[in-house]
């Protein structure tokens, strides 16, 4: 194996040749290996630091503190990493000291060979182009990577908002199949009284609905960045023009609206844009496991539980039960929201352990992100095609709960009062009759004004009058 | 003691007859003893829940569902609950089962017998004005309570906006005072580049004061209010005209800018709006306790630690150490802070357990809220006023800081190049010389160039020139 | 008003005459008022503070380095405390900086007023008997006050314990009473093979059971005190003999088996035993949550649901709904359950918090835990009595579910194998049809030996012959 | 590409003719994909369910349900698995809905067709050797699979003890090179009474080494299995003798002191003992998170902190300030502990889900303790290997922190009083003198007094005489 030498501030290691990191990623390479998770599994963020690193070169181009010929060559490499090049050796582990220094490093050494393959040298000879006195111009590992860490977010943010649009139009479309379908509601678990189906559909539709503006309000928030900064964002060893020129220009390319941080200092220790990202991950999350859980006890039974719905079988529930199907697929998205939720405590404890002038804790919260972002997207595209798309209602059994149920006599209260209606309640419960025919026995109302207000119209809509 | 007689479903109990709430308050009273914090603890959700019950009067009179002397007499009372009365007899404790029920039912019941007590009739005598009948009239619990907790939460938000405006000045107020002070900014605890701490105390100021339109975000998703949509969101037993009615009259009550959620359904079961107020308030919480931890960590010592600033003592520190100062304002708030963090787990814990139509652990959520606001409340008014604006600065230590740092080599990488300053950084600091003494040795700068390149002015903002 | 005039290291301050607390003590009323619950809430720490002041007093007594007579006022002072008096003398907010010195100087400074009165001094005359020269004597908060939480937590340990125990005896009653009602089992809330109901409440009372081992554990832990370890764990300020004698002491008064820490320094700054209780406690909850969700399910309907059980009514269900009655005693336990859950987020978050020597946070943990205890106290008993000792079976109901399950198919597979067995609960469910009439029809077994592999005996237990 | 048809309840699919596992694996890997992170992840866990299969085979073929010639190929395929083979056929993602079937059916499928092809006969020809007729015969998921997870822990919990052993002689080994560096203890950040260095570092070892008995007491736990449960804990489709046969053989197999579960329905639902490790590995998480905050504050500097040790360096710390080294050690094992702690949330949150007979949660409850104990074997093997070992003290700075430390005053307060020794103390601190040479000045006490109140020897254990 052919090799090469490279030295640092701690002495010098042989590297092999045709590895395009050099010694610093090698270092955190032997550091690190909590999770085996290395940068390349987000590509995202992948693209993200080369688009930084795109945008500086031309920054300090313009400003005059780096020479053309490097620039450009910089600029090219970067562009091949955005164009999917090279993402094999962003091999550092995700979980990492030093704020995301060996991230950045890992950026800067294989951006910094690719340039020099570029301009005819072999990789390692970086007398010719410097991974820090070049690639890493006028930044710090504390602006370069939160800004490519929230643009990678703002990338993983766009497959999710579609995932979340499919799920949501396909629960809308239950929701109208499911129209016409009157069933009983409950609260408590305890029956209420009658709605439909649809509406019971429409109203998850709604609910996860929202959470694509959600989403969108925290992209915004993520469009303020750091980058000028440098090392504790007082922009020590950036040209005056530099910032601007930086953040315009990553604007450009990435294409989403980025902005300068309001006060620099501040934004490099803080993680608040993260923590309400997390936040808004986490409820959606939480809206995704109630209507698993919603689904789970609607489609109970067969033949001992709800039975309302019937979930698609993807495979057989049981290695004993024969004929058994399980609701596999809201049993794996609730697992997957659990998950999310305690990726939001591990952001919250690492954005709680900030210091001073920086959050070393950084990459563990932007790998919880990423990870939640993406475990989120496959989950909401699981159940939409594996669940959502093939649920059948259980007519008959939907239109039997809403004739044997007590909840319906909510109907008659504002004719025969709360008092009485208890009353009658209770004795139907008792009597083991239907809520009707109670009420017929008891001559408290006759046939006809029982069949007005207990008709579906009247108890699935305002309908009272005085 | 005179007693009356009360009845519900269940059968009949005995009451003292000078309190003002009734049988299914004291049913509730019996059953649930958990937390020991009744209702009245939080004279906001006192005032939501008349406000509502008002606004379902006049919009059920309007309608012609209500006798209008009904109508009358209960929005009386309801206004003397506003104005402060009986508050004392809002008992119930906050954790307790049916989704809010008994909180309903209390308000029922006193607000009844205010009524009647207007109408001149005894306490008890619910024939001549129903808690369920006439003050519950069009509602359920399940619409009125979740919008007097939609209602209590923006009342509580105003204090606490306030009081984090006020912490905010008095940080601002002390970025202004410290803004000719360099010092050393540190990054990973360790030394980096210099700064003032002016910029700090600024950061801080800004850190916090964005938060202040976060709360009013999520004020803005609580406006949106489910009442008219009685039990399950369909809107049983209500008129058609009366949602649109009592919505906007509980706008007018309040002066809050509400209106009915688009979906009723699914309105009646989601706990968006507080998971994301949770969200904000937990997010507030960190930054408060990072900036408690900064505290923390710059008035470390006095005569070991960074020194570099002095916080007020306000009390004797240590019961066995004489004349120690501890920094316990900081402290509490950081208690308060992981407080506070712990709440949002358990308002995500009850939001993960709705079912069906419902969400029964809806007490837990408000209670949490609740109790975030005013502890934050309490924690941002400490920390202002017995801590922040007395803190002062160490400027010796400050500038010795700056002066023995090896980091500000920074400033002289475009210069002399990353790895020739990495050797100058290690030289200096195994010799134990000041980085100029060194650079000066070792030829490498001259005096001249030194003075320019590591002057406070160089340092703390971009100023690099190709 | 009477006053009397105090002085401490920060100036002086005026006291009303009557209270027992002094200076030290109102400063902290003054600058913690976050939660509202001071100490006194909590009495058993009340107690085990006046036996850890009056263990330190005799064993300084013992060797000599305070007065006989200030030793025996101190002790007598003690005494009263432990008996109940003065204990609304415990005014400091739980929520408090400085490691719990509030509390710990709160508790000398009664002391000290209650044993000068003892001596004939007013209060506040300190030079005849002092709260931190002769009641502090050979303490520091710092070892004070965690002896008296591991001691406190020990004695809100006995209530609970028996609360526990009190609960599972109730379950197992239960499971006795229903021991021949058979019932489908349901995995993934779906049907799968018969149990008994009886076997269903035996295995949650076996469940809870357990954790009264886990507590013991817990306590086991908290008998290791780290009192004599002073400031920091080095024993500055103590006799050699004083921590044997003073531990030995506190082992005697409080009836625990107390011992020595085995590394004071570790010891001082060590959060660890409070993280295990805090994990047991937790672990509790989720099981006394984990059967509250299985009594909602099991006493779902009356009508729709799966209803199985009766839970006994103790309050009306909703203000609306006449009628309906609402599982809100196992709905204030789940409740409890998620407060209890986030209690221990809150434990975690202090207990990570510590810094060198000490945990600066530990009040937040104390508080915790303390409040955990009770509410999970209060949780077993209102669930015990209000719920649990009610509950009645839906024989019909039961019997009615195992007659129509298909999951009953499981018994067949040793004779027909799973290939088979799948396709015959198949057929049956699209059919309609029971189990039983399928596999007739299908000529697969006959009636006897249906009769025989269908029979509960053969399926409640292992039974299988080659 | 040769393929095979196999087919199951839902219908048929055709497979790859090289793979070793079946169609309900095809279908399950078809179905999940919301980790990536596969079984065979996890070697221990692969190990553990093909020792399950052989011990159910070995007592299936002892009472005469299963047929010599199978029990022996389905063992000899176990064995094989056990010694390392096919761990890549084992595919399907750890967070999967069914409580484990996928897992459990992926198991079956690859030991039977490797069974199989050790009979003689191609792979899918289950008619002579079926995956749930004989390889799962007399287990059901609910039982073959906590049994399995329950031993996996078991087995992972091996290398972590011996992690944490070596991490703990580590730190012990530098408690005893510092042995007589007298340092400043400090609580609160504030300068407090003197310590070693070696005092600080035994105590990290101690604090540590306890967890390995914890440890031991969660593997105890885990020793009781529901082996013979099957689907719901009564043991449906077993022979009576297989239970105790199924376990003793299990026992055997894997060298673990398993014992049955003592209520089997209970234990078939149960999560206490996955909790319980889970609490325990969080309470070892925060201990370390603890000790490395400790180090980073400690090691701060090397000029502006407390620089009393100093850390190995293992990279260069800035991309942008030469000659920084940064404590990233400690910052990963840091992050490390907060995923941990994330974890246990996954871990309780599964938990609390579980529903009447099962809880269909569990494959995230085994993937999140799986997973966290594998980063706590990694994080302690790097901090004890890249940090731990290579940390040195600063001497002069610890000698310097003692003599300008006010804290000393604690040890004249036995003879002064706190009240004179508290003013001592200010007036040092104002005046910037020692505080040695304060009380000189004030004629408190003479010199030779100081001399022998002040030193080490008598600060840093008891010695007080009276």
């Amino acid at each position: 194996m052919t090799t090469r030498l490279e030295h640092d501030l701690l002495g010098e290691m042989t590297l092999p040749q045709d590895v395009w990191y050099g010694i610093q990623t090698q270092r955190a390479l032997d550091n690190f290996r909590i999770t085996g998770v290395p940068i390349s599994h987000f590509p995202e963020l992948v693209r993200a630091l080369a688009m930084v690193k795109a945008a500086a070169a031309h920054a300090n181009q313009a400003v005059g503190t780096l020479e053309p010929h490097k620039a450009e060559a910089i600029q090219a490499a970067c562009q091949d990493i955005i164009d999917g090049a090279l993402h094999d050796q962003f091999v550092v582990d995700l979980i990492q000291g030093g704020a995301g220094t060996s991230t950045n490093m890992n950026a800067n050494e294989v951006i910094a060979n690719l340039a020099l393959s570029k301009l005819g040298h072999p990789r390692g000879e970086y007398r010719h182009l410097h991974p820090n006195d070049d690639v890493n111009r006028a930044q710090s590992t504390n602006d370069a990577y939160p800004t490519a860490a929230c643009l990678s977010l703002q990338f993983a943010a766009e497959p999710l908002r579609d995932a979340i649009a499919a799920l949501r139009d396909a629960l809308q479309d239950k929701g109208a199949e499911f129209t016409d379908i009157v069933k009983m509601g409950r609260t408590q678990l305890q029956d209420a009284v009658p709605m439909t189906l649809g509406q019971e559909f429409e109203g998850f539709a709604v609910n996860l609905g929202e959470d694509i503006d959600r989403l969108h309000d925290a992209c915004r928030l993520l469009c303020e960045v750091n980058l000028g900064g440098t090392a504790i964002g007082t922009g020590i060893n950036t040209h005056p023009r530099y910032q601007a020129l930086a953040v315009a220009r990553l604007a450009a390319i990435s294409g989403k609206p980025l902005v300068p941080a309001s006060h620099l200092v501040e934004a490099s220790s803080d993680m608040g844009a993260f923590v309400y990202l997390s936040g808004i991950l986490k409820r959606f999350a939480l809206k995704l496991g109630k209507i698993c859980n919603d689904l789970r006890l609607l489609s109970s039974g067969p033949r001992t539980g709800l039975g309302e719905i019937v979930l698609p079988a993807v495979q057989p529930g049981s290695s004993i039960m024969p004929g058994k199907v399980n609701p596999v697929i809201p049993e794996a998205v609730n697992q997957t929201v659990y998950q999310v939720i305690a990726g939001d405590l591990a952001v919250t404890l690492a954005a709680e352990a900030g210091q001073l002038q920086l959050n070393a804790m950084e990459p563990l919260i932007v790998y919880n992100l990423l990870n939640a972002m993406r475990m989120l997207c496959e989950a909401c595209h699981m159940l939409q095609t594996r669940c959502i798309e093939g649920i059948q209602a259980n007519r008959d059994q939907c239109a039997r709960h809403v004739e044997v149920s007590i909840g319906i006599v909510t109907a008659l209260v504002p004719h025969i009062g709360y008092a009485d209606a208890s009353r009658l309640a209770r004795a139907a419960l008792h009597s083991g009759t239907t809520l009707r025919e109670q009420a017929l026995a008891e001559g408290l109302l006759d046939a006809a004004q029982l069949d007005r207000l207990l008709s579906p119209q009247s108890m699935l809509a305002p309908h009272l009058e005085p």
